[in-house]
């Protein structure tokens, strides 16, 4: 697939005239404004909003704007299928569509825009597949609303129980299970829509640098971190700030502050990842000493025993500060699927492999043994989860270049 | 006037049948449920809502019960008057009925019902005073529901500007002129309200511990220390916590730590308070490394110069840090009216003097003009802002008759 001029982006300016790239610039014009902040440039597409219907919208559009099938499964995902999956299973792309708060661009819709493009791509050739293609739009795979990453997934995988993931409720007291735009009574493991799967390949824009290191535009990937949040409860004593000598306070906020250094020192002694990123201090009132305060702890690692060895540390010293560590979440390293690796490098050629320590929902099919892995596409500056997130045009096409290089190689 | 053995607090089992006594046990225990949290123990009586039109009742009740005069201000403070202090400016007794978020039940109520109590106690004597007394509860001191302490007090002085005062807005967005319960037309200096002051003498519970260090119940409070609050802006790059290596981190959050270690190392430096007791976090999301920060800084001092340097210290750090000192506020020191600290000192005798932290109605009104100071009820823990504020049953009616003493000799 011949590729453009390297490009501003978003709105790059692909006016070529033939078929993927002017397919992709449609595609993702189209998507852009759905969800966007005027004042920041991020995004705010939270799962079952009407800014999600909207995405939803433009799925089905796309699905039948190509006569693809449209399938919605027990949890709300969108499948897209080109041919009869109940009869082989089919190739699936794809990723999701909604955001964290104030998010990039990017990170989801890359993934689905390359899949419709990838499949126009293939289709432009002639070329008739052996077997099924789907596009797929996993919903709620940031769980900005309700919490908890990647529902749509684990629902249909079972690794959510349906009575645990309708009772999540969003910062308003909405459940899931009210605001899901499918039955909830119908919710659950789903293995009407996962037998259609016979390989789940997710393209996602990289959100570290190791492409940027190894000088090339998409990689494959081969494994998701351990990863896991830890809670710190901090105790302290109410008090005026504005009468209370300095040595009769118990001012947690101070409890606080140490534990935020010690989770950068620990995270740097053992070449791990670790984040203070959520912080709720009580009362937050300017002049009252802090009653309680507590912190989140988001911990990651090429492997499990440097993130317990970060935890370990912590941990300690929150008792030393009368406090307690509670873990909120645990998920051992989640490997590909080797065979799909394999099938990858072999489409591919020379591209290089990376471990990612962010949770997907291709890690979710992958543990619940469907067969998948992932396409990590350059990301320039390395930043995700913000509206500076990007890619280069050049290297998203190239994402659409290797995901159609995939499709010729395994349909 | 005798005194009770000491006995638990609140709810004191008080039962005593003689004057003064009954009257503050049988004040007290009317006050106590309004507003009280029944899981914390706390206080949340914010202005103008039902609890508050409770409290408001209730203090119109007791004036009621003693044949006294209600007069309502032009915002909202509430005075009981015996005798007519349009035709001879009075005596005033008082302080305020609202609370900060889980308040204690001591800070601002203990000088409400010990006035009444005082006055009781006078009227048990049988002496006809020779000027008017009032009772007032200032409205909206703590200023928890609008931002701003004692919007009562700087109404009607002037201090604050009625455009100013009723444009602020509590968290659900609806403004103070929206929620006061007097004309918002009529909000503004009330002459005819201060007119009638000749002394106001505010009672409340110490909120530190120089009482205890010095052994007395009681004390006179001559002047209240600078104090100012400054907001710090603490910019970062918002960021994958799973994702993002630490080298490639512009994480405010630490920024946020260190700026609170070096708040309490610059207070004692200078031998000043100042605290950090409300932060803020973007996007605050466990797996984000938070795009920027903000803390506020609460700081005071028994001098000026000593809180500067506190705050250019705190300012270096944080400009180092690339982010921003803003203050918000800035009381200089307020001496409370020295001739009314001799009169206080004149009618109590060997009672030791203080100076206080904590700002409150009657250092706004000296501040205008107003002749009035303070008598403070020791406090045996120092705590207050708290479900933990206390004070004895022996030192609180202690207050009473130091109250009752300053009556005598004034009227």
């Amino acid at each position: 697939m011949p590729l453009p001029r390297r490009g501003r982006w978003p709105h790059s300016g692909l006016r070529v005239s033939h078929g993927p790239v002017t397919t992709f610039a449609r595609l993702w014009d189209d998507l852009l404004p759905i969800g966007r902040d005027g004042t920041t440039g991020g995004y705010r597409r939270y799962a079952w909003t009407s800014t999600d219907a909207a995405l939803r919208e433009w799925f089905a559009g796309q699905a039948r704007a190509r006569g693809l099938e449209l399938f919605v499964d027990r949890a709300g995902n969108q499948w897209a299928w080109w041919g009869d999956p109940d009869a082989t299973a089919g190739v699936v792309l794809g990723s999701h569509l909604d955001s964290v708060p104030d998010g990039g661009a990017f990170d989801g819709p890359l993934g689905v825009v390359s899949a419709f493009a990838a499949v126009d791509a293939l289709r432009a050739t002639g070329r008739q597949p052996s077997r099924p293609i789907g596009v797929v739009n996993f919903t709620d795979e940031e769980g900005a609303r309700f919490g908890v990453a990647c529902t749509g997934s684990r629902l249909i995988t079972g690794a959510l129980a349906p009575d645990d993931g309708l009772a999540l409720r969003d910062a308003d007291g909405t459940a899931l299970g009210e605001a899901i735009g499918v039955d909830p009574h119908h919710v659950g493991r789903d293995d009407e829509a996962l037998r259609r799967i016979a390989v789940f390949v997710e393209l996602h824009i990289e959100q570290g640098r190791a492409l940027i290191n190894d000088g090339h535009p998409v990689g494959i990937g081969e494994a998701i971190w351990p990863h896991g949040r830890w809670r710190a409860e901090l105790p302290g004593e109410a008090n005026h700030a504005g009468t209370t000598a300095l040595d009769d306070r118990r001012d947690p906020v101070l409890a606080l502050a140490e534990l935020v250094q010690q989770t950068r020192a620990a995270a740097r002694r053992h070449d791990a990842l670790a984040t203070c990123g959520k912080l709720r201090v009580e009362p937050n009132a300017v002049n009252a000493i802090a009653s309680h305060a507590t912190a989140w702890i988001d911990a990651r690692g090429a492997d499990e025993a440097r993130v317990a060895a970060v935890i370990d540390e912590l941990d300690a010293g929150v008792r030393a500060q009368g406090g307690a560590l509670v873990r909120e979440s645990w998920t051992a390293t989640t490997p590909f699927t080797a065979a799909v690796i394999d099938q990858l490098k072999t489409a591919l050629g020379d591209v290089p492999s990376l471990a990612t320590g962010a949770g997907h929902d291709a890690g979710v099919l992958a543990t619940a043994g469907i067969p998948s892995a992932m396409l990590f596409v350059r990301n320039p500056t390395g930043v995700s989860h913000s509206p500076a997130e990007h890619a280069d045009p050049d290297d998203c096409l190239a994402g659409v270049a290797a995901l159609e290089t995939v499709l010729e190689s395994l349909v």
